[in-house]
């Protein structure tokens, strides 16, 4: 620390949004340089742009008052009118379940998914609009989170806006999961593949005040009865504890440390574990968070440049030739037989559900789910092992990319490597259709490439998918 | 008709924001006014202008141009390098499954909900942003439609702003259900109540353009594959119909007519099959529909402003001493043992899932769900009729209402009309968490009030609470 106090959201409040934007765009520029990207071509060219509304759009929360929300939407609501009880404006427990959110790791900057449930016991006669508690959630949730403190922020912000006898909140959250440094995303394709949340690191956490705690705990088992009737199981001693480790699969890892220098202000690694051009994409990423409105020498903020950073650094471009090296060797598995690929008796063979991690160019946000490959084979042939066709969907994942585009390559590929006729389906979720402006939680994206007799061949095309369709059956 | 050419838009052009919202603000105040309500209390003070914001909100479609949301988001992207077949973007299925987005329903003026699929085949080596799709059908979800009419435009928007191959729009669209006129909505309670949709009027509609019409039906069977990966069927034999009736089922009633007054510009209605405070009402929603820049005189909006009226008088305040007569009548069904409620030979007796529809105050938007009452009676005693039960929950919820006040009138109703200690539980989904500003399209409300032994003994709600569980699990 430098010493001075922080005085980033101050500063903000002098330069205007076209500024802080600009700032965000000259820091993307140079994550794409240091990915190796040319950030003039034409779909990374708006890119930056992108990434920088997505970020102060995601990140609004900062600018937002819980008070603006909460003014002029409670209203007067009687309680009991005679009787001993608890009803409507004095007592009544009113609870509002499954609100999609999302909110961004302070660990690692990635957007990470929330379902969350609110209640509360009106007090003083007096009830809130049931869309605020959305409101309010959300706007803790659109800043750096993690899930325990976006919990405990709501919980005290709606405690004190409401005024009420008690709050509760629970927050069912998805993080992408991360290989660890070395580990290549191959290794998770021995996980169920189906497309979902199964796949994601998931966390439980609560927070609640007055009557929900310990002194009067059965309006907390009411409350935990009344997410039950919408499938939301909370396991019943899962507790709060003081000191819960990050959730973050990125917060284990190395930290190397930075500062900011005393008189540019850039902040500047001080270690050099790594090389120059990813030191000057962790001091960019350290100029975005000062730019959000943060302090990026917070405790929880030190490690998220360079965490961020290591997960782009998986979509890095990387010389074509000396991965394929591995496919070449790979192709005399195939029996000698392969090149009459276009007979009658060839027989048809899919490998489904492989899974795949990208990167959309358009966003630098992650998409991923599954990518299914069909192919004829000549009767007698070996069919081509899982493992290659898996470094294959790896190896063009593993790039800023468009589905339309790695669809395209992985049928060329596996077409040219192993001269056989292909289709591929590639079927995916993108974080930027969740986490941006759409807020689309439940959509989907497929697309479909095919060569050879599977263009010609409507039977052939629909006997394959299928063949998908019988084994994916309803990937949520 | 008047002769002269419609003008609302072009007038609209001269009206500022505020004008155009106070017109409709006037125009909610004599809807309220019609009900019998008073707009100068508390709940409904501010209910014109969250009205007048939600729909200018909700029909801002009229306000937004497909070619400004297309342009710039058009990426060039390679077709296949060689060999015959359909990759990338010259001919590679691209299909986005699962946007969830709400319409108003042009011929009642009430929300329905829309699962949308869109399609394409890029054609000239480029493609559209995904994200663009979904922004494309919201343009004209938000906007008075009919479900065909909505897939044809969002699918002729899309040939015309990507030129692709050709376009294919799936949409399923649910939309609440009406009682026919002179009928309750109790006649519903037949129905499977557990919350949800399958309640609703629910129908699927196609469009397409280009190869995915007659000549070239296989693509279409490629889309429909894509959609069943994803729990949709679309059944096999559902063609587009040219002739396709009104799917509203306010459609089918009869029609008054109505007129713009040549002089004064208002809209009134010339027959008077209704008294003259619905007729007022009628022409304050024909009114409503000009300023939202629509013309009311157009074919499919004549009927509308009677239809919603008709919806909204189904919530019309009513004299309580009337109505509660019949629950009075109903008292001796029980027997006189009813005093001692208190002793530990009471059973506990509930009535679960008796389903209700209400009118939220603060939007006039529907809510609707399942009410669960639990209550004690001497072990000899007769229980309460389930159709008694059923007609308190519909008489409160036949009004404007908050979801509060609702579960306190019926605890306490059902306490002081039989004598007995109660516990109510209502789930309800609120039209107005859907359709407005915060869009949470699977977010469920709980309330619950407690009177008498109930709100001491924990152990009693929790029963209750559990055997609500048993029977509910999972409402969706």
């Amino acid at each position: 620390m430098d010493g001075g106090c922080f005085v980033s959201e101050r500063e903000n409040l002098l330069k205007n949004e076209s500024e802080i934007t600009k700032e965000i765009e000259d820091a993307v520029k140079v994550l794409l340089q240091g990915l190796g990207e040319d950030s003039n071509r034409e779909g990374l060219m708006k890119t930056p742009l992108r990434v920088a509304k997505a970020l102060r759009h995601g990140t609004r929360g900062y600018r937002q008052e819980v008070k603006d929300i909460v003014q002029g939407a409670l209203f007067p609501e009687a309680g009991l009118d005679s009787g001993v009880g608890q009803a409507g404006g004095a007592g009544g427990l009113v609870v509002v379940r499954d609100l999609d959110l999302f909110s961004y790791c302070e660990s690692c900057l990635l957007p990470f998914q929330v379902k969350c449930h609110v209640g509360y016991i009106p007090s003083g006669q007096r009830v809130l609009g049931l869309s605020k508690l959305s409101r309010v959630a959300d706007v803790f949730a659109k800043r750096l989170q993690d899930p325990q403190h976006l919990a405990d922020e709501v919980c005290s912000a709606l405690h004190n806006g409401i005024k009420p006898a008690g709050v509760a909140v629970v927050l069912q959250c998805w993080h992408i999961r991360i290989p660890e440094v070395g580990q290549s995303f191959l290794d998770h394709s021995h996980h169920s593949a189906k497309m979902g949340l199964q796949d994601w690191l998931s966390t439980f956490v609560y927070s609640c005040s007055g009557v929900f705690e310990n002194e009067n705990r059965d309006v907390w088992g009411d409350f935990l009865t009344l997410l039950k009737l919408k499938g939301v199981e909370v396991e019943k001693n899962h507790t709060q504890t003081t000191a819960k480790l990050c959730w973050c699969p990125f917060s284990s890892l190395d930290v190397p440390v930075f500062n900011k220098h005393q008189s540019t202000g850039d902040y500047c690694r001080v270690s050099s574990m790594t090389g120059p051009s990813q030191s000057a994409m962790i001091s960019a990423v350290a100029a975005i968070l000062h730019s959000l409105g943060e302090d990026p020498l917070r405790k929880e903020l030190l490690g998220t440049p360079h965490h961020f950073v290591q997960w782009l650094m998986n979509f890095k471009k990387c010389n074509l030739e000396i991965k394929l090296n591995g496919f070449k060797l790979a192709k005399p598995n195939m029996s000698e037989g392969n090149g009459n690929a276009g007979c009658n008796q060839d027989e048809m063979k899919s490998e489904l559900n492989i899974p795949f991690w990208s990167q959309c160019e358009h966003h630098l946000l992650p998409f991923h789910g599954v990518v299914h490959i069909g192919y004829f084979h000549a009767s007698g042939d070996k069919s081509i092992d899982r493992s290659i066709l898996e470094s294959i969907v790896h190896f063009y994942g593993c790039k800023l990319q468009v589905q339309e585009r790695l669809t395209r390559q992985i049928v060329e590929t596996v077409s040219s490597t192993f001269g056989v006729e292909v289709m591929v389906v590639v079927e995916a979720n993108h974080i930027c259709m969740i986490s941006r402006g759409i807020e689309k939680v439940r959509s989907s994206t497929a697309t479909i490439a095919v060569l050879g007799r599977f263009s010609s061949d409507p039977t052939a095309k629909a006997m394959f998918l299928q063949s998908v369709a019988e084994i994916t059956a309803f990937g949520e």
